[in-house]
């Protein structure tokens, strides 16, 4: 095959994968925002043709022919193109590497553990749900081999998440966490305890927070006609194209916090997508490049600037403009205390700025240990209640409440949860690198978020998947990924 | 081939082709109810390699030679089988007889035709449109001595929309229709504008319009947990599978029966599809079998249930409790007269139940004319205004209110009209037919609306697109299709 051929095919190939996973993610925005709820089955049925007919088009002899002969020439090729066909090429083998009886069989795994672990959580019963546990590690231990028996196969899952990411990385992280913020912790327990918020759960119509919403998104710079916002019970952005993204909140009448914070979070994951780089689009480098880099972002707009000092008061005046009688007993240093409250809690989702990744830690070193073979399936209520004693002081009263609380390992993601508290630490430092080119905390207060936002942009999101998250979070910080920006950005918010 | 191979291929064709018109349809779906309104690029992208994936999947030698198998033994397969090669060959004919070229050359068309007819119809310029029309006309003209040119070209296009329809049967219903409406129109003229109906008009917050829609839904026994409702300056019904139908609707705050009535319209178009046969799902069989009869349904609901007596009665009731105020002064008898009420006027599109058939008779008989040669282009302004005069006695004061005001002629469809009036016609005589089973009027003041969806399922809906309209028809009437049952219906109900 010619070179010139290739790179046509490679172009047209991309381009209808897209087309496909466009169509498959708006079958799914639907069924979560406006299918009636009887509708799932010919859904069902259309999302499996859909997922047939893209993996033919992809896995096949021609388009390993196509990769083949790009790779033989790979020096030729730009930037652009030649990262295209090291991440397709990534993602061939890692599809075609387990036989396929094994992955259908590990499907029926899935959807199997996924309802028991409904079952499980419901009736706060660990003990049905493990043997699901055991099977759907050992099955991913087995594949991480099968695709690369080189590596650990916890690393290997990490990659999948986060391209590059590693235990040795991670675990200085951690450490470095464990060191300062479960002090940090026992430091304001009193004093967080006393802080004044119960005006955040007096009585605020939807139809009001709605309009506080679309006010937010304005101050945030997002271009509304390129960005949805529906109501969903949780919370997510979807990406159809870099023109075409939603976001979704959930409306609670007895919290006003709550919507305004997903708005904001989903929001930060929304101005990415919109800004990564036209020529980008209809090829696998468009959108953003991992898990991680886009959580930097979400916990970006929602933490480092949503609850500063300067957002805290833009936030303040909206919502008291909208809601005067349930805001007129507050005073804005009240409202900045209220939304940066800290209590350590049993519930990640539900967690603060301070303690939420205290709670991945014990994710992350339960997940360590089930891939090392040094904490057994059976132990993990146990390992779970010792662990949230131990960081954040909590006693857990039963495992609904604690290690069947999230739905993850149901669905067979282990290496997921790591890039969430990745992500918040990255924020810290691209917000770091951002103060040192203009006055942070300047723009945040006078409203000026899209002065940030152009940073970003050029520095970040237009990058799109061309760089590996390491690599794209050195090019803009000038060095590599450094948790302490971090653990000192909240040793210096709260212990003060 | 063999049959089995053949049959198999049949059916696995059939799916994927409903499963990218599933796609194509929420894709669309989304854009209508949701989409931001800067996201059309991306989204043409889409549907343009959706459309080219779904051509292909059916338009090759492989297609030909399943349905060559199968129609080869045509005999030995089943009704449903046999009707499914026989609308699949149709089909592929269809598509394939125009050589690829004028094709494309017909969509470039087509596109700029519309957007000069949007123009032309803001403009009141019909001067700039009508080249664009003839070109229109000829390439149909020649399109449908492609398929057919033993035909006449405009019984080719009739037999689009309703297959097996005629000029010389349509020459037939329109005379009835002439014969009888147009006087009649005349000798009511007088009482009906007599007929108050300022109550209509007056304020209806869209919140309890809301509400309203959601009874007339539950009066009519659509199960919200397979249909949904939307709000689109259109209303529309559309379907992604039996399980599955969305209508829409558009509340104005100044009219209380607008939305009323298309809830109820596109209410019938959806009770049609939710009923069809669970056998015929995924096949080209599934859903309504034409415009017509589609037409039909909706008009049957909408008109001959919806604005009868009872039902007047029961959406009297509803309304009342959702706007006391604003229907305080208003008597049952009253309100039925006024969604009764009947006034010649411009727009087909708000025309009333009595003079809507004559609308479509004045673009009937200029489409044959434009087809048989004995009308030219450049004539309709004059044409159009003769005949609105003639037939509906009302004075055409431009043409963006006469001879553009209708998009259809603009995509180049031609043939199209009469299906909506067909499908008036139809409903009365499925209704009387409906009448000699079971108590009409009385299921229908009493609420009792299923019983007549009942009957029509069993005896229209549940055979999908199994026989052509004309033979459902006849089945269920135990009669061929007549026009008299139509017109001594009006003539009943506004005659006394």
């Amino acid at each position: 095959m010619e070179k010139a051929t290739a790179l046509a095919k490679l172009k047209a190939l991309q381009a209808k994968m897209h087309a496909y996973n466009h169509a498959s993610s708006m079958i799914y925005y639907d069924a979560v925002t406006t299918a009636p709820e009887g509708t799932d089955e010919g859904r069902g049925e259309t999302l499996a043709i859909l997922s047939g007919e893209s993996y033919h088009l992809f896995i096949n002899p021609e388009t390993d022919e196509v990769l083949s002969t790009l790779e033989a020439c790979i020096d030729e090729l730009s930037e652009a193109e030649a990262r295209q066909v090291k991440l397709l090429r990534r993602s061939y083998k890692k599809t075609c590497c387990i036989p396929q009886q094994e992955y259908m069989d590990y499907q029926l795994l899935v959807n199997s553990a996924e309802s028991v672990w409904h079952k499980a959580k419901n009736e706060n019963d660990f003990a049905s749900f493990a043997p699901y546990l055991e099977k759907l590690v050992e099955t991913n231990r087995r594949f991480a081999a099968y695709y690369d028996s080189e590596h650990h196969p916890y690393d290997v899952m990490l990659d999948d998440y986060e391209q590059g990411m590693t235990r040795v990385e991670l675990d200085r992280f951690f450490a470095d966490l464990r060191a300062k913020i479960v002090p940090l912790i026992e430091t304001i327990r009193e004093e967080q305890a006393a802080v004044r918020d119960d005006f955040l759960y007096r009585h605020y119509p939807v139809e009001g927070q709605r309009k506080l919403a679309d006010r937010l998104m304005e101050v945030m710079g997002i271009d509304r006609s390129h960005c949805g916002l529906a109501e969903t019970l949780h919370p997510f952005t979807i990406t159809f194209n870099k023109n075409d993204v939603r976001i979704t909140t959930n409306y609670e009448e007895n919290s006003l916090a709550s919507s305004i914070y997903s708005v904001v979070h989903e929001g930060g994951h929304a101005l990415y997508e919109l800004n990564t780089a036209d020529e980008f689009e209809n090829t696998c480098l468009a959108g953003g490049v991992s898990m991680g880099i886009h959580e930097s972002q979400s916990r970006l707009y929602e933490n480092i600037i949503g609850r500063s000092r300067g957002f805290s008061a833009i936030v303040y005046r909206l919502s008291r403009e909208i809601f005067p009688e349930q805001l007129a007993d507050v005073s804005e240093e009240e409202f900045y205390k209220a939304i940066n409250k800290s209590i350590p809690s049993l519930i990640r989702t539900e967690a603060d700025e301070v303690t939420y990744c205290l709670h991945v830690m014990v994710r992350y070193e339960i997940e360590k240990a089930l891939f090392d073979g040094t904490v057994k399936v059976a132990d993990l209520p146990t390992v779970w209640a010792e662990k949230m004693k131990a960081y954040l002081g909590v006693d857990v009263p039963d495992d609904a409440h604690g290690v069947l609380q999230d739905s993850h390992w149901s669905g067979g993601s282990f290496g997921y949860f790591p890039s969430y508290a990745v992500g918040s630490a990255y924020s810290a430092q691209i917000a770091a690198k951002v103060g040192e080119m203009i006055d942070f905390d300047g723009c945040v207060a006078r409203g000026e978020i899209s002065k940030i936002t152009d940073i970003l942009r050029e520095g970040l999101y237009r990058f799109g998947c061309l760089y590996d998250p390491g690599e794209l979070l050195a090019r803009f910080c000038g060095k590599p990924f450094d948790p302490t920006y971090y653990t000192d950005y909240l040793v210096k918010k709260y212990g003060k």
